[in-house]
């Protein structure tokens, strides 16, 4: 089982923390210290020795960051843990709402006039301390070891399981013509990388130094002319040594600091990710700092045939486990005495016996009733409620394959639902279909297309607080840049891009729902009577069926509806001979025509 | 009647003209002089004086510029304008497709190393000297007197029309009002104001100095304690001394460039449309050079209560004339003999009977059969082709009305549509519909809107090459900024702008269509099961029918039929006491149920 649910830290382990840190800080004459969730590669997860954070505070969510002063220490959160927060620490602690609140306006209230204020330079990017730096004249911002380590006695150990190859069949590309094609547009420029993510991209590896996101703690400078320095932990690259060839030397980690002082010419650096301490290096060495795009996000972006293949292999296995999941589900809620916790691990167990499962993609999000209002909700034994009838049951989640990474989302009915649940689930799916079908030309970006999954319930009011899609990695992590589908998006779609299509709708108190399915841009296929000009279209690589109770076939138009039962007659197609015999019946049925 | 169909200029007098401006260079010891068909107000429309790369090319388009070297001249013209280049101007001209091609490299390729560009800084904006000089290292450029006006012996004088006061019941708000309002919003900065219309609105005036826009050619200083200096011809402002008042200072235009001479402080300017020469007289002074949005442009898009409601009386007024229009077309078009030129005269005609037309608001585009594709057609006498049956029509035009500006495409069938018209007007309307019923939340702009109105063509395969829609003044320009629908807006949307709402389906050498009408963005009312949360809408301005000859109702959804029923029914309900009993009739079939 990957997932857990018991609670990690408490709020009585803040104060004796807090008030250790706090006599550091006065033997080092700082005035202010930040602790920041983030880890040196800025990644949604971190390893249990960089859960400094969760340590001093008892705040385990997964953004957020907190202002150690002399008499006050706030803890930023956004809107996803403004509940949450309150539960987990002590009143030593004083939740901040961001970023409502920025930083830099709420140290200048705090802060003594020119105060002293210290930082981790690993743990924080070139923007983050420019931006401070910029807003905090008449303030010292003073680099320094982390006060944190310091203070942290049993602090872990950094994560050492070996890195591994990702193999050609799943890659489909070799770090040889990676690196060469990534050179070739980098205009004699070499290029510090400092996204694990992205380093697993260039060189297929992976490895699993942090939970969810199959990737390697490292660091990696690519030269200009495609050779790569490779930084890591001490024996973590000893199997991969032929893999990685003789265009990739391996270095301890440690050294990565020295190897930058002896850069020099141009070095690309991505300012919004790269700790503030590669640029303060890099700029002592005399280098030539260009700013920029970390070089292997879009290309990484742009799944190749192989991956798109890999994608369609993963995403079938895990419909098998999600059928079986639902058809479970159909059997067990009506008995009673499901938990949301039942569901979970029951979901887990699915994904688990299609024995291919290399971990969940994220943690489960399996919320009833009101809790599926709650958009990243993640149940605790606190938490935890039952699956009652009457009420919708939202379930997100997804796997890590080694030939790819799966996201779906799947809102049921438990018992018969009420007329106005069936109303807002079929205009959510609506919005859904209305990306699925939409072929779009060239130029377009998921900013253009957000609208088209919220016509639906902007016509009747109704909206929903998060973007429609994000990017998704291949074997890699679930949150992946630079595309999405919102109105936040500046990235033109690209043939190859993986992206999720989760519009939902949200009724605090009630019930929530969304639905999802991830897509594939491709090159949509020419008309007759269409313009000759080149288009693109998405591809759908999930198919599991949605919940034909929740469905008011009257709110459709007869695309919809033909698209629906044409979903659901593919989704058949393609898994019944998967199947034992009462799931395939189950799926028989859930997927006739509406 | 405003329109006329002869051509202005000729071919032939380019080459005497373009000889006598390259004997001047040399005198003068340049390599290449650059003339611009922009004036010193960088709008749509320019006075005959202004006309400058006509009058030395031949060229009459609404945008483009020559660049004049010693042995070839360029003339720089972007898609709408490569055919017509090519009738207008001789061959000593050399057509550039701009662009494609830049200016900056294309005089990389063809000045001398070392040359010496020369440019009037009246007609150049700082934007775009700034580019030239950034990109053309290793070249001079020097600002000059015009050369143009230098050998045009006959060059007309300056416009010299009195400029009117905008009366309170149209403008809704005191021009002492609108200058607190701004200042109050600056900063303590003063502004340079080299946009017409922003004069205007700023200080309720307008004026005849240009065709199609009544706006007042003039500069302005806004100072930041809410005083004006204006800068006009001489006599120009005579009628309206007692409407400026005392906090708004007259100057004669010639006095401008030494009235900048004496600010101080910091002076906001907007490179995009400030002439060059207005920043290098600040910079010389020592101003504090403050780069920004012209503080007019937003509270202008913005419409008050007053000019909405006037928006709504012109357009009955002028749905009153395009619905006469229409009628007579019905009637004239199946006689036969019928040309785009009688059309346009017809519907002039009908606009100046409404007895308060002050000019239409740009030349009308009727296009029959294959003209309809050319997205800007003007009609001439050389172009002019009959209406004939079995093609479309589509008439693109507009009106100038003290209380508001109208603009409005109907495409028409002449006899028998064909099915793949029908089919392509329907998805064309279906577009336009859907613009028309959205509701939003606040911070959408028209980059997210754009996709819905293209969804329908997409679906099979089509688009068109052009925004969805535009902003529009209030008795001011027809094409009016920030706001847009279209994928290249950075604009949120706001209660009280005006925007066209026009998209189309062109096929090149067989038909176009485009359906077009004007849209306010109002608060939407709150609906019942709708969400807590303020939502914006469009509120329709035009009121004239569709022709359902070409809707094809079998790839109508319910709600786009109910929509076209509704609107059919408000325009007869508006209109039909304003008209004649036949013109009545007529409109009572036009606007019959589906």
């Amino acid at each position: 089982m990957f997932q857990r649910f018991e609670a990690q830290s408490a709020p009585v382990q803040g104060p004796p923390r807090l008030a250790a840190l706090r006599t550091l800080m006065t033997q080092r004459g700082f005035d202010a210290f930040l602790v920041p969730r983030a880890d040196a590669h800025q990644g949604e997860y971190v390893a249990p020795r960089d859960a400094r954070l969760e340590w001093l505070t008892g705040f385990s969510g997964s953004a957020g960051f907190c202002a150690v002063l002399a008499d006050i220490a706030g803890v930023f959160i956004d809107g996803r843990y403004r509940v949450q927060v309150r539960t987990q620490v002590a009143d030593v602690y004083s939740p901040v709402h961001w970023p409502e609140t920025q930083l830099a306006d709420w140290l200048k209230e705090h802060l003594p006039s020119g105060g002293r204020l210290a930082y981790d330079p690993w743990l924080h990017t070139v923007s983050e301390i420019a931006g401070l730096r910029e807003k905090l004249t008449g303030f010292e911002l003073v680099a320094t070891d982390n006060l944190v380590d310091a203070i942290w006695e049993d602090q872990p150990s950094p994560p050492d399981a070996p890195f591994t190859a990702h193999a050609p069949e799943y890659a489909g590309e070799t770090h040889d013509a990676k690196r060469a094609r990534l050179v070739a547009a980098m205009n004699e420029t070499a290029a510090v990388l400092t996204l694990p993510d992205s380093i697993a991209w260039l060189l297929n590896i992976r490895g699993s130094d942090i939970a969810r996101n199959p990737v390697p703690q490292a660091f990696a400078i690519l030269h200009d002319d495609g050779r790569v320095d490779l930084f890591a932990g001490a024996g973590k690259t000893d199997d991969i040594r032929d893999h990685l060839g003789p265009d990739v030397a391996v270095h301890d980690i440690a050294t990565f600091p020295a190897a930058l002082g002896h850069l020099h010419g141009k070095v690309l650096i991505d300012k919004r990710t790269c700790p503030d301490m590669v640029a303060t290096v890099l700029k002592l060495t005399g280098c030539d700092v260009v700013e920029g795009q970390d070089p292997c996000i879009l290309p990484k972006a742009c799944k190749n045939e192989t991956e798109i293949s890999g994608a369609k292999t993963a995403h079938e296995r895990d419909a098998v486990a999600m059928v079986r999941f639902l058809a479970w589900l159909d059997a067990e809620a009506p008995k009673g005495g499901l938990t949301e916790i039942d569901v979970v691990k029951a979901l887990e167990s699915f994904r688990t016996q299609t024995n291919a499962l290399r971990d969940i993609s994220f943690e489960t999000i399996c919320g009833a009733g009101p809790h599926g209002a709650i958009v990243h909700y993640r149940v605790s034994e606190e938490t935890n409620r039952p699956v009652v009838q009457g009420e919708l049951l939202l379930v997100d989640s997804g796997g890590q394959y080694v030939d790819g990474t799966t996201d779906i989302t799947r809102t049921m009915a438990i018992g018969t639902p009420a007329d106005d649940h069936k109303a807002c689930y079929t205009r959510v799916l609506q919005g859904m279909i209305a990306i699925s079908r939409i072929r779009f030309p060239k130029g377009v970006g998921g900013q253009h297309l957000d609208a088209l999954a919220r016509a639906p319930l902007w016509l009747v009011g109704q909206d929903y607080d998060h973007g429609t899609g994000h990017g998704v990695g291949s074997y890699l992590s679930v949150h992946e840049g630079p595309q999405s589908i919102s109105r936040r998006s500046d990235v033109t779609l690209q043939k190859g891009m993986i992206l999720s299509n989760e519009p939902g709708y949200y009724r605090e108190g009630a019930f929530g729902i969304r639905i999802e399915n991830l897509l594939v841009v491709m090159p949509a296929p020419a008309m007759i009577g269409g313009d000759d000009r080149e288009m693109l279209a998405f591809e759908t690589l999930t198919y599991v069926p949605f919940d034909r109770r929740l469905i008011d076939t009257t709110l459709l138009a007869n695309a919809e509806r033909d698209w629906i039962d044409r979903y659901h007659s593919d989704t058949l197609a393609l898994l019944a001979d998967r199947l034992d015999e009462q799931t395939r019946n189950w799926l028989t049925k859930a997927c006739a025509p509406l």
